[in-house]
């Protein structure tokens, strides 16, 4: 079909998108573009310009980062929580618990921004932060379910996941293009030590607010200020 | 003793140390505290605003960034050979792999800049990296003798060690002040993962050229790029 051309049968064209719906877009493209290589810590400055679009016309859409990351990464988390759901409906559940964690770290591996969302907590993302506690209380069921078939280990604690996380994001990090499959043999190496009877006793796990705070500082410098030109 | 004052069998007065030197102590003592700080990412110019010198100076000092580093860390880098050599002097082999795996980890966590040192290579600095190959030369030998007594994985690699240190580096960074000690937790999960017999068989590890590209391309941007002004 020629361009303008319309089916006899199509219904009416829908009204022009407006102004600030197509720069909205374009800066969400272009953040999913800049984070997923260069992690959160890339400035909204490298994404306006990925987007085309004047700094200011990039705050009055985003006025914080944290709005950003919300709209980048909402459906990513989607996805995450889906990976918890196929993990709980697993008749197996150390299988998967096991396929859950591969997925997980896979993730990460496939988008840098992703795994720093991992490791951080946003608390003005608020799309993104809802589908978090939902994948946190699937997590906490399966870890149960898991040790109950006797194949997880007594003490393994649901924050050794975010610890996993952590970890991963350093490999993943580090490795990038030039070994794109190391993260596979940690992810690995990290399923075997979770595995029941455990070798060893292990140190404490960090208390969960001392890993809330973490993630909180760990968010990328600026992810919750206000924009510095909310009117520009 | 009032300053000045010469104690009779005092040897006769050094001669004032040159500006030149005592701006190269103050750099390295600048910029040892902001990357422990901060890791390798951050600024020669901040390192040169903590030092109080200017850059121009700074750049007299240290063309490179390489240069800085190798002279803030082969230091350190002694201290992480002799971690090993301890570890080689252990009548029991797996206790002293053990005991290195927990040294070298708590040398990263107590000094950002050095967790990056460990995920990277720095071909410009000589003395760090001349100390950093004998370290390997004798973990080698460690791992070997460790496999010998059956207590360590037959498949451990060398390069396990490595992404041991990039996993840990995002544990320390991750959690930092707010959650100091996770990093132990975290450091005994791997050990056990690695005790004999393994749990199961692992994805096989990078190419040993592979992660020696990665780690030259872990090195903070500019690490190894010349000073934009060496006359300055």
């Amino acid at each position: 079909m020629t361009p303008g051309a319309q089916h006899p049968d199509a219904p009416a064209p829908q009204p022009l998108r407006s102004d600030a719906e197509r720069n909205r877009e374009r800066i969400v493209a272009a953040a999913r573009k800049v984070f997923a290589r260069d992690g959160l810590g890339a400035s909204m400055a490298s994404v306006a310009r990925e987007a085309g679009v004047g700094i200011a016309t990039m705050f009055r859409r985003f006025p914080t980062k944290e709005e950003l990351v919300d709209a980048v990464f909402a459906d990513r988390m989607d996805a995450y929580a889906q990976a918890v759901a196929v993990a709980l409906d697993d008749p197996d559940p150390w299988h998967g618990f096991v396929g859950y964690i591969e997925a997980a770290c896979a993730m990460q591996a496939a988008d840098v921004g992703f795994a720093d969302v991992l490791t951080a907590v946003f608390p003005g993302a608020k799309a993104l932060e809802r589908r978090r506690d939902e994948a946190y209380e699937g997590m906490v069921r399966l870890i149960g379910r898991a040790k109950e078939t006797g194949r997880l280990r007594e003490d393994f604690d649901p924050s050794d996941l975010v610890l996993l996380h952590m970890a991963n994001a350093g490999v993943v990090s580090s490795t990038g293009d030039a070994a794109p499959d190391a993260w596979r043999r940690v992810a690995a190496l990290f399923t075997q030590s979770f595995e029941a009877p455990a070798r060893g006793p292990l140190p404490a796990s960090p208390r969960h607010e001392a890993l809330y705070q973490a993630m909180l500082r760990t968010a990328p410098a600026g992810a919750g200020a206000p924009a510095p030109d909310k009117k520009g």
